[in-house]
């Protein structure tokens, strides 16, 4: 019989948190729908705006971002994890390179992820960013 | 027989919230002490900075914040509670104004506090700040 591998919560969590930014990098909203809890008291800060709460006006968010997204990269750096029940958050660095129609832009993004089990699952339920501070050019780099 | 007022969660966590705010508006090292969790897995991210990790490290920011510190005003808007559990978390916007020996300064802050229930109390056990963008200075204001 081969040996069944469960995962930990926190490993479960992880996963979660990955298929949020499968879904951001992707741009693709019926992974989001899926993400994400959809109650009327889910919140959503995105890197530079204004708290949002309840799914209908994060998932018109998303919805915005992705239409005027042509492409997105993103990577995810010092995830940490901590389970409280049914209830466990993320820390995370997120590196975001974008491209739209106008410009091409990269940020480095502190974010924290607080997601919910229902079920057998865990969603997403409160995403919250900031933008850090680029680093200043570096000085020591050679002159090509 | 007097009614006796049982508190809901959600008024025990926005209290605890309060406390926190007391505590960093009065610079008040003890009373932050019996706000926060001490453990090595609690997070902060103060207004600019990077996450720290851990009670000990967390502890020696705010003495340090005290400590250059002279007189700090907070006040707290749009306070608004979710509970899971022994989990909850509040966000809220700070107003905060400092005062040190070098300068005096304003931020409105953008904030997620969780808070995690240790026998009858609630302890805070992540606190992830955002400075907001200034507004621009009200061109419609007379002059003086």
């Amino acid at each position: 019989m081969p040996a069944i591998q469960l995962q930990t919560d926190e490993e479960e969590v992880l996963a979660a948190n990955r298929t949020f930014y499968t879904a951001l990098q992707s741009l693709d909203l019926p992974l989001m729908d899926q993400v994400w809890l959809h109650t009327d008291w889910v919140k959503c800060i995105h890197p530079g705006w204004d708290l949002m709460v309840g799914w209908d006006e994060i998932r018109a968010s998303w919805e915005d971002i992705f239409r005027s997204t042509e492409q997105m990269m993103v990577s995810i750096s010092r995830p940490l994890v901590h389970v409280e029940g049914a209830s466990a958050w993320v820390s995370c660095l997120e590196n975001v390179t974008t491209a739209s129609q106008s410009n091409f832009s990269t940020a480095l993004v502190e974010a924290t992820n607080i997601f919910v089990r229902r079920g057998s699952g865990w969603f997403l339920a409160h995403h919250h960013t900031t933008p850090l501070a680029e680093p200043p050019p570096d000085a020591s780099a050679p002159v090509q």
